[in-house]
């Protein structure tokens, strides 16, 4: 068993999120979520908590692994999911019952619903529930430094393979087999390499396009280490680019440095975004950055809070998020630079570390 | 645009299930049945159908390869995926409607549900929906071999570093990197390579175990491609073991080939798998064996149909499933042996190629 500390701690904002929503039992299946809460790092299981317990439910695959890495009052091994969480909610006397409703499929809730006794009233849980990971302790930042020292390293090593005549495929290939033989468990999600004209798309997952001479490169990629994801984004030269493209880099470059230079305690999100989105928007490539500035990032590569104009949360101590303006100009190209940042008591430190001025971007 | 006459094929099986069902409409949005029932390969949009139109709907990400890759009459951009849906069943005065009750989550249909008109009557689909993938076309099979190929390929790769000294996880990251140089999108699931005892854990994940002279050591390994999952599992023996590890092998392989004999259509799933499973209880290993003989694979890895003692449905001409008859004897360990088979009109043929026999089965 490892961070008991940790853990217990987490385990008592379950609870304060518990009573202050005026819940009798919480439902937790996702896993994420079971990761965060009780230390499991399996993929299937189901985590009950009550005013006075902590209950872990699993079936037999995991049940030896529960008990190694599990922090519960007691860890239960079950025939059937659903039916064992009803049974449990039913000992428990729990009525209103609130429960993870991103993760719950309409099959599997129905299902739950239907094994219960009727009186129980069913709470979706939402973004209140998902802030609970949206501060992150010290042992999360020193996994999510290590997971973005994997992704970087690893793209150094094949940063001299990105050439012209080179094949976006074959070099998302290369960087995902980097991280892994660095140990990484997974890549956080599926590389976009968007070279040329391709990057344009926001989401230019890597084709059979061959790099060429005069263009800029895009690479957004991240590890997943001890489950939690890096993000980072770096966009490169090969050669001499026009004047425009040059711009266009420029452009992204200083409405990234504004954001950074807004983020503090107690900021609105959507003014960090904003700081960027104006700075792009006064430059005149305001219609080519057409999504949000950022999110968290955490267990999930795309988690609580959102950076946009929407946002309506504040920066807190702690926080983790990305930093990713971009601009797309379709028929000629794009660039995004995205940092993944941590909120500190003064301003904000980089998780990610690959410098992002032009001069380091030439290859 | 390819395949259209298959996927228009599959549209028509569609529309007599809305008709069979008394439906209005069907909503559908996970990724298998996007591709299978409309052509699309992107990640996120949703299929709509209804008596007399098909219309897909995605966003700004994918609406360039929609138009390249879905066979629809209208493919439409959102700018709110459930609004998006809400609004076109409203405009087909669509009240009775069948939804993808598993690839929904909770969070999507309760917002789908708050922005359609009250009258709607919602229809989780469940496995008579799931049953329209079971049989597969010729241009599933040809996929389904192709996938199988590059897994077996990538296998007798790395087959000469499985010796003593070699390390679980090393062996499962090879394994992973030969297949995607072969052109594997990904793999279909968490590599499983048990060795020792650990081969008494029928979800023996990758370890840091090094594998040992005289023991058995089980890969359970798929590549995915073009969207299809292959499945097989190997056991191979590290020199000579024990008699009564031998003993539990031509157990196992016996056993998979009592199942085979029985295949053919017409035949009750849970005849095939009680066909193994006696033949493993009269050798006194019945309790060794705790899951079901196998299950549907194709654009899911785990699909339509069970093959397991609770199965309630019957051999078809073109189903897919694995056999995989196990033996896992705590303190000891295992043996599993599994190959993805079709039903033929007369029998069965494998899907799977690598040969189970004992003597090709020592390292």
């Amino acid at each position: 068993m490892k961070n008991d500390f940790v853990i217990k701690d987490r385990g008592r904002k379950l609870l304060r999120f518990l009573k202050g929503n005026q819940l009798d039992a919480l439902v937790l299946i996702g896993v994420p979520s079971l990761r965060y809460f009780c230390g499991f790092t399996g993929s299937d299981g189901a985590l009950l908590v009550c005013a006075d317990k902590v209950v872990f439910l699993t079936d037999s695959r995991y049940t030896s692994q529960a008990q190694q890495e599990v922090m519960a009052d007691k860890i239960v091994q079950h025939r059937g999911k659903m039916e064992g969480i009803a049974q449990l909610l039913d000992e428990w006397a729990a009525r209103s019952i609130g429960f993870d409703a991103e993760a719950f499929s309409y099959a599997a809730f129905d299902e739950l619903r239907s094994k219960s006794v009727p009186e129980c009233r069913w709470q979706p849980l939402r973004r209140e529930f998902k802030a609970l990971r949206g501060v992150k302790d010290d042992a999360e930042i020193a996994i999510m430094r290590q997971a973005a020292r994997i992704a970087a390293e690893a793209f150094y090593e094949i940063r001299p393979q990105i050439r012209p005549g080179a094949v976006e495929r074959d070099l998302a290939l290369a960087l995902e087999f980097a991280m892994r033989r660095r140990g990484a468990e997974e890549k956080s999600f599926p590389f976009i390499v968007a070279s040329g004209e391709r990057g344009a798309l926001p989401h230019g997952v890597a084709s059979d396009r061959r790099l060429r001479d005069g263009e800029l490169v895009t690479f957004d990629f991240g590890a997943r280490w001890q489950g939690y994801c890096s993000d980072e984004t770096v966009t490169l030269a090969l050669g001499t680019v026009s004047r425009r493209l040059r711009d266009v880099y420029d452009t992204v470059h200083q409405a990234q440095q504004r954001a950074f230079e807004t983020i503090k305690p107690g900021v609105p999100l959507r003014d960090i975004d904003q700081a960027a989105r104006s700075h792009i928007g006064e430059q005149g490539f305001g219609e080519y950055f057409g999504h949000g500035l950022g999110h968290g990032v955490g267990l999930e590569v795309h988690e609580f809070p959102v950076v946009s104009p929407r946002s309506e949360d504040v920066a807190q101590t702690g926080m983790v998020f990305t930093v990713e303006p971009g601009i797309y100009i379709p028929g000629l190209g794009g660039v995004r630079l995205e940092d993944t940042v941590r909120v500190t008591e003064n301003g904000y430190e980089r998780l990610t570390s690959i410098c992002k001025e032009y001069s380091s971007a030439i290859v």
